[in-house]
C-alpha cells in the first residue's frame, strides 16, 4: 500500500471512523479531494479494510460546467467498476424557498440526499473528502471572522454516519498520488473567483503566510484546529448535561442557578449560558460578545446585559434570561 | 473616566484580576503600552480602583537605545507623580550562562526582577502592558509554527501575581488614548525588523489579511485565542489531577494505566500522555507527533512508538515509557 493508504489507514483507526469491512459510501465531485478519496477507499476495499458500497455524486445545477462534472464522475465509477448513484437537486429553488444562502442550500441538499443513498445502498457509512488544507482554511475563516461563541469547531473526523479519512492529508498530497498514477480530476471554476474571500484565503493568504515565514503553515494550523476541535466537542458535551441541571423554563423565560454556575469552571459555565441564550432566541446569530455580556452579569461586573430576543439580569441567585418581543424574521 | 478607563476596569472585575484597593506594580518599557498602563493605573488608582505603587523599569542592556529608554520612563514617573524602580540586568551573560536564547533570557530576567522589586515595594500584584494585538500575533505565531502540543495557550489574563488589565485593548486604542492627551512614548527600533518572523507577522501579515478580508481580524483572534486557552487551562488542571491517578513511576521509567485512560475523554488523555512524555524527557521539546504517536499505541493503531528519550509500548494493560539512553544536551 502506498504512504496516502498508510496515513489514510491511521486516520480511520485513529478516530475509529469505520469498523472493519464496513459499507461505505463515497462522496465525490470530481474535485482532486474526493475522486482520491474514492480511489484510496477502492483499494482499501480490495484489501479487506472496509467495503466501498459505490460512488454518489450530486449534481445542484447551479454551475455551467455542473453536467461535465457528472458525466465525469460517472466515467470515475467505470473505471473504477464500482456503482454510481447520481441525483440532482433544483438547490436555487429550495435556497428560496427556505431563504437560505446558495452555499448552505447546496450543503443541507448533499448531505440530505447522501443519506437517502447511503440507506438504499445498505452503506451505514459516507465517506466525504475533507482534507487538512478545509482544516486549515475553514479554522482561519471562522477565526478571523470572529465565529464561534465557544471556540472554532473546526472540522470533525466523524459526525453522525458521515466520516472523513482524508483529514490527515493535505491537497497537494491527494494530487501529487493522482498525478502519479496519471488520474485525472475536474477543477470547479468557482473556487478561481478572488471575490470570495475563503478563495482569497486559501489561494493568496495561506500560500502567502507559508512562503513569508517559510513554514508549513496550514499542515500545523489544520492539527491544532483538529485538537481544538476535540476539546470543544468533549467541553460542549459537559455543558449540555450541565444546562439540564442548571437551567429551568419559566413560561416566557428560563433561569439558570447562578450559584451553581459561579461554582462551574470558566469553560462549561460559558457554554451553558451560550445554550441558554440560543434556547431562548432560535435563529438568531449569538456571538462572543453576547455570552460575555451574560457572563459579565453573572460575575458581576455588570447588572444587566441585552441580547438579541432578552434581557438578562440577575435576580434572587437567578441569572434570569428575560425574553423580548421581537420584530417577527420575515419583517427584519 | 474614559472608554479606555472603563474597558480596564471591566477586565479587571471579568477576570478577578486585582481586588479593590490592592497595591499594583506596573510595569514598563517606555513602550506605548505600557505607557497607557501606567497613565490608566494611576488614574484607577486615584478613583480607589486600586493603589499604584509604582512603576518599575528593567534595562536589559542590550539595545543602544536601552539607556534612552530608562530616562524615558524615569521622566514618566516624575509626571505621573509616582515613585519608580529601574534595575539593570546583564541578559547577554545571564543567557549565555543559561544557554537561552536572548529573548527568552531577557524575559526571564524581567520576571524575577519584577517579582523582587514587587516585594520590596510591598505590591501582591504585577500589571504587565500586554493587548489584544499581543494575544493575535501571539496565537497566529503558535499557530503556523505547529507549537503547543494540547492546545495554544496563549496569553492569560493572569498567572500568579501577574495581571494584564489591557488584554481586551488594542494597540491602536491605547495609543490614540495617548495622542488625545498630548502623552508620548519611545519605539523599540528592533519592533521593525523585519527578518525577525514575529515582526513579520506584527507589521506585513496581520494588517494584510485584515485589509484583504475587510474585518478586524486582530481583535476575533485575540478574543478566540483568550476563550481557547480559558478551555485549555481548565483542562490542564483537570489532566494533572488524572496523571496523579493513572501515572506510576517505575525506576527508569513510567507506566500509564491504559485501561484507565482509554475511558477518558480524549482531551484528557491527550494532556495525561504529554505530561508523561515530558517528565520523562524535561527540558526536551515534545510535540503533537510526539503525543500522537504515543495515543496511536494506546488505541491500538500502532504497536510502539519513538519519542524524544523514550520509547513508548504497550504492556499488559499499562502503556509504558521506557527511558532510552541519550546524549547529553551539551553534546547535540
Amino acid at each position: 500500500l502506498s504512504a496516502i493508504h498508510q496515513q489514510v489507514r491511521r486516520t480511520i483507526r485513529r478516530h475509529a471512523l469505520v469498523p472493519t469491512g464496513a459499507r461505505v459510501l463515497a462522496a465525490v465531485s470530481g474535485g482532486s479531494d474526493s475522486v482520491a478519496l474514492a480511489w484510496v477507499l477502492r483499494e482499501l476495499s480490495d484489501s479487506g479494510d472496509l467495503d466501498l458500497a459505490g460512488l454518489a455524486h450530486l449534481n445542484h445545477q447551479l454551475r455551467p460546467a455542473a453536467d461535465r462534472d457528472e458525466q465525469f464522475c460517472r466515467d470515475l465509477a467505470k473505471r473504477l467498476g464500482v456503482p454510481i448513484d447520481v441525483g440532482t437537486r433544483d438547490v436555487k429553488g429550495f435556497a428560496a424557498a427556505e431563504r437560505l444562502s446558495l452555499e448552505d442550500a447546496a450543503r443541507r441538499a448533499r448531505y440530505a440526499w447522501l443519506e437517502e443513498t447511503a440507506d438504499r445502498r445498505g452503506a451505514a457509512w459516507i465517506a466525504v473528502g475533507h482534507t487538512q488544507d478545509d482544516q486549515a482554511e475553514t479554522f482561519l475563516f471562522k477565526l478571523v471572522r470572529g465565529a464561534g461563541a465557544t471556540g472554532l469547531g473546526g472540522i470533525y473526523p466523524s459526525r453522525g454516519r458521515i466520516v472523513r479519512p482524508l483529514l490527515d492529508l493535505t491537497r497537494a498530497d491527494l494530487r501529487g498520488f493522482l498525478a502519479e498514477r496519471g488520474e485525472c480530476w475536474v477543477e470547479d471554476e468557482t473556487n478561481a473567483d478572488l471575490r470570495n474571500p475563503r478563495n482569497l484565503l486559501r489561494h493568496v493568504i495561506l500560500p502567502g503566510l507559508e512562503e513569508a515565514l517559510g513554514l508549513p503553515a496550514r499542515r500545523a494550523m489544520a492539527r491544532a484546529a483538529g485538537l481544538m476541535a476535540e476539546d470543544a466537542r468533549w467541553l460542549d458535551e459537559l455543558a449540555a448535561r450541565r444546562f439540564d441541571e442548571v437551567a429551568f423554563a419559566t413560561g416566557p423565560g428560563l433561569e439558570l442557578d447562578a450559584d451553581a454556575l459561579r461554582g462551574d469552571p470558566l469553560p462549561v459555565a460559558r457554554r451553558v449560558v451560550l445554550k441558554a441564550l440560543r434556547c431562548q432566541s432560535p435563529g438568531r446569530e449569538i456571538g462572543l460578545d453576547h455570552v460575555q455580556a451574560a457572563m459579565d452579569v453573572l460575575s458581576g461586573a455588570a447588572t444587566a446585559a441585552e441580547v438579541p430576543g432578552s434581557r438578562v439580569e440577575l435576580r434572587g441567585g437567578k441569572l434570569v434570561l428575560v425574553q423580548q418581543k421581537v420584530a417577527s424574521a420575515s419583517t427584519t
